[in-house]
């Protein structure tokens, strides 16, 4: 099966196609002085980028893995959340508290998705 | 490859079929008052629960992430997971400690399995 | 799709093969005297082995989750990632703490890679 990846850096790759499965860095906001939501929006947004380019879709997600430097701010996160997913095509999803390399970033998301 | 989505809430969905590969939430009991053991116990028959109605079994798990709020209560989860498990197919496995959404969650396991 | 699995103990299963995938479990290493480098190589040395049993290579790797019991560790551990990982053919990751089974265990990393 072909591996196709994009966006590498010196650390990882954002995005990885292996045959009809796509596998996404954890993705953090790029402006870290917004609050959880405003920085939920940012990853969800980058989310839908990367899929995007690797041929996949928000409704097409698997299974995501969310972290939050302060479980209390899960809340807050599950309203962006709620109203970016495709309703009908919900995925698996843990959501657990972890400290974050940047600790101004209040959430980390990484999605496993279907092309 | 098509996709098959199981219990769908507001947030996730409880297991996702992908072609040949099932991805489950991460579980956790629903009577958190019980202790670790107990709450394992009940994660691990939701998770039977799960991967039969998604075409697997517990014989067929590939991948599992096991959250503990505290990791001394590593021991006490182990002595269930051991007696739960196929021992003649044992999937990978992470164990590691974060804080679960509801506090009194003493245990949260995620899997990915083949049908 | 056909299941393979090595080196299984009482707990879980060191890799295991589904078609064309692997998952491998969570891996720490062996000399916990070492530091985060020296544990760092350990891990990755592992990693090597491993993939190489289940006909895979670091090359292959797709994604990545990365635990270090303080975060401030992360530089150091990056710093071995580097050195070690293909630049042509980088994974997706995450990399958060965590406390670990062990706590002389200064790092745990657990991959999924193509065949």
């Amino acid at each position: 099966m072909s591996i196709t990846r994009h966006e590498s850096g010196p650390l990882l790759s954002l995005a990885v196609e292996h045959g009809d499965t796509v596998y996404l860095a954890g993705i953090v906001a790029k402006d870290l002085k917004k609050d959880v939501k405003g920085q939920t929006e940012e990853v969800l947004a980058e989310i839908d980028r990367l899929l995007a380019k690797a041929g996949s879709h928000k409704s097409k997600i698997l299974q995501a893995t969310i972290w939050v430097p302060d479980i209390r701010l899960r809340g807050a996160m599950n309203e962006v959340w709620t109203k970016w997913v495709d309703p009908k095509n919900l995925p698996g999803r843990a959501c657990i508290e972890a400290k974050l390399a940047d600790p101004a970033a209040l959430v980390e998301i990484m999605v496993t998705a279907s092309k």
